[in-house]
């Protein structure tokens, strides 16, 4: 298989088992920039499960459209496992879905806020847990804004998988 | 050149061109559901130009996220000119930017509310202006998303290239 088989491989494993779960999936994206609704969206079928997202590309936006903490942030930067936590469950409330994935982290070429390029956190949330990961990717921008990409896939499948088919959160 | 690099190219020119003209960019994406957004900031010195983005892949995001009117919305659906100006207008409202990118159709694999695949609207809504655009594309339901992304970045950069470098709106 190539990566981009593998890729996609991925992408419909993550949308049929959320699919089977009758779980809706929304996105709060920061270095990804939209590339993780816009792979789910790859899939057909993928309207029964993704929501739709937001793009917080610029930090002001984190608080006004995902809810993040303004104090938060500013105490700890953009590229923090909490803030990550936080964009994940703005995802979800802002979107009205079961499941909210963020990522954030510096896609270079220059680092941020004291953070080397390739850092990475990804947050899955839903409504009673969070899964959160820290990542050191190498390689050009593109390539860490693709591997970031896949480990929210990656982490999005792991919370699935944690789910019983037919099992779903009351509706709200 | 390939398909690829014409496609890098295009974007540098627009991101070049409203970095020029100190212009902050928004999205507001129904089929494209990230693409654009994510296509920009591809560009390395992106994060000048783009402020964020709405995914409303569902349409109740367009009425919830981007202020779509949802009268407009039941009468005419969600592939139209005037929802997709009113989804422009909000995309550049909700991330405080001075351009809003639109993007709305049917991506397929079957037809939508009586539209057919292919069909698309794309809207670039300034403070004082709104160009939008009406498509038909074939090919397959990557293709399409593609195509409309394509689309979206070309008539942003018609947008841009009417503006005189250093003209920018008042602030807000």
């Amino acid at each position: 298989m190539t990566p981009a088989e593998i890729r996609a491989a991925a992408l419909q494993h993550a949308v049929a088992l959320a699919s089977e779960r009758r779980l809706t999936v929304a996105t709060g994206e920061s270095l990804t920039a939209g590339l993780v609704a816009a792979s789910l969206a790859d899939v057909p079928g993928a309207s029964a499960v993704l929501r739709g997202g937001v793009v917080s590309y610029h930090r002001d936006l984190k608080v006004s459209l995902l809810g993040v903490d303004p104090e938060l942030l500013r105490s700890v930067g953009a590229v923090d496992v909490q803030v990550a936590e936080q964009m994940a469950r703005g995802a979800r409330k802002s979107c009205n879905a079961d499941i909210g994935i963020a990522t954030t982290g510096v896609a270079g070429p220059e680092p941020h806020e004291g953070k080397d390029v390739g850092t990475v956190v990804v947050a899955v949330s839903g409504t009673d847990d969070c899964l959160v990961r820290e990542y050191r990717f190498a390689g050009t921008r593109a390539q860490i804004r693709e591997a970031s990409c896949d480990a929210a896939v990656k982490l999005l499948t792991e919370v699935l998988q944690r789910r019983p088919v037919g099992t779903n959160r009351d509706p709200q």
